[in-house]
């Protein structure tokens, strides 16, 4: 590779001080200079092959504008905007996303330990679990680190979720208002507290309904699959005759209940209502088109990126949790309980 | 932060040699050290907050084992599988990605300005056009780089991508075998190797399957979205009522194409046939589950990674084009033509 170029040479040809290089180079600083003195200055690094070389700026100002950011499951497609989202925001500061799609929690330390070896400037975690050694890791190293989508329960760490309780209750009183009483929820994972909060908010929502336990049916944990939507529901739709809806901790578990359904010849609406969470992209298109409650992935990526940066650059430590409002996107899958013979 | 504890001291706690605690950290090196003294190091490294100082050492050798990603479309689901076949196989050797969602042109280019100026080892590039600056970029400054699902006209960058010929070409012959005649194409960018290509195959399996140029209708080329297939198809719908299926450039077009029949009171596959291409996730579920052409998401990445790798270790640098073949999945969005009255 060329050697690079510096500072004072392109200050040289452009005939301005290299101060006004420097900012030009650093988009959260290049708005000071004037466009066309800008554009003068990226024309020539692009000729002249100027690249700041990153390595030595960090080990001067131990600063390098990078924010790791930890992913659960990139093929799920609730994540895809939040990152959107996020690195947007982190753009316009200067800062870049180094993006990791992370699976099991081995393979996440090992690759914190690689985000960290690279000198990330903090962290956002979209894999947050209720008791995460993640979590503990950061903080006793001083990493900044945030969660988005999920929180922990302690509270250490600055987060930006959604309202799990109201999302339960305007699903439940949605399934309430048609008619429904039996009603069967497929929850998610217990370590993670989206699952945890949305059970609990299922639980609170039914009892504020005057349903008694004995009537509705809560399965066993899933993890946030379509595969596990389905073997989960197949189990509490055998168990349960009696139930006429779902909801379903999650899209992708939903979807897997749609195949619960077709292969048990359940019809949805008519035999069983399905409402999900998340109005993950394409569930408009399914069949039938999935009633879910919407959270808003884009914001969840833009505050948390808001609250990296305020915890990097040092001029806000404390700690917030950020809680935005979900709301019910009525579609096709949910109706009136269909009325049984001899009724 | 606590200042890093060196290789020093890690391999006196343990008492190995330092050269041995340097295997360890290295995930490419660490099977040469038996597991139980492995797992003793990857112990005290946590306790002791070890990090190898990453921006130090990329100092000394010139390698940061960091391999940049640039995607054009994180919502596209066609992208989050090859994204995560290319981090599998970076992490076997001890690579992680560097992944930045970009948009147009212009971002595009500050990106890997900023991705050079972190010292990446090299790029994978899932947004190559025709003509690419970024390539030619990278070409005069010696950066390792290859294309995955598409490749620029001139070949001078390794690339992994599908035969695109015959994608068309099964998708054309599954129409004419069910009796499709009168078949349009909602082409996608023409600047794109995909858009160019698939195009270029729909023509020649409509000429091969002896349908001249006045029974079929190419539209104008549209980007990659639902809301584009929506918009093209309306006016290729309306501009050729004869047409009886439809084939897509991709699978969102596709989607749109869906739109579009719906607005216009057609049904499909009764009234109107459609062929998408890539099989991304879900579109087994939407309604009805379309018929695509599917691409190997998972092996686009792998094979991606390794044709990297090989050129950043300086091992190989010749220049290959990888090709896989793509498959006909048949579902339930084709089906023969309806005979018209009077017919």
């Amino acid at each position: 590779m060329a050697k690079s170029s510096t500072l004072k040479d392109v200050a040289a040809r452009v005939g301005v001080h290299s101060s006004t290089v420097s900012r030009v180079m650093n988009p959260a600083t290049r708005h000071l200079v004037s466009h066309e003195v800008a554009k003068r200055v990226l024309s020539v690094t692009a000729s002249m092959d100027y690249r700041a070389n990153r390595a030595a700026i960090s080990l001067r100002t131990r600063r390098t504008q990078i924010i790791g950011v930890l992913l659960p499951d990139i093929t799920n497609p609730v994540f895809p905007p939040i990152l959107r989202g996020i690195e947007e925001e982190l753009r316009k500061a200067g800062y870049v996303a180094l993006v990791a799609d992370v699976g099991d929690d081995k393979e996440q330390y090992e690759m914190v330990q690689q985000m960290l070896s690279r000198q990330v400037d903090g962290l956002i975690l979209a894999t947050a679990t209720r008791r995460d050694p993640i979590i503990d890791y950061c903080i006793a190293n001083a990493v900044p680190v945030v969660t988005v989508n999920r929180a922990e329960d302690l509270g250490r760490t600055s987060s930006v979720v959604h309202d799990e309780g109201v999302g339960m209750r305007i699903a439940v009183s949605h399934l309430t208002g048609l008619g429904h009483r039996k009603i069967g929820h497929v929850a998610g994972p217990q370590h993670i507290s989206t699952g945890f909060l949305r059970r609990r908010g299922f639980i609170e929502a039914m009892a504020a309904a005057k349903i008694s336990a004995r009537e509705y049916e809560i399965s066993d944990a899933a993890p946030y699959t379509r595969a596990c939507g389905r073997e989960v529901g197949l189990a509490l739709l055998r168990k349960r005759p009696d139930l006429t809806a779902i909801v379903a901790a999650n899209d992708l578990v939903a979807l897997g209940c749609y195949d619960a359904l077709r292969e048990l010849g359940l019809r949805c609406p008519k035999d069983m209502s399905v409402v999900g969470h998340n109005d993950m992209p394409f569930v408009d298109l399914v069949s039938p088109p999935l009633t879910t409650v919407r959270i808003s992935h884009h914001e969840l990526g833009i505050q948390a990126a808001r609250l990296i940066l305020r915890r990097t650059s040092g001029e806000d430590s404390s700690i917030v949790d950020i809680r935005l409002k979900p709301e019910l996107i009525l579609r096709a899958s949910t109706a009136s309980p269909r009325r049984r013979a001899g009724y």
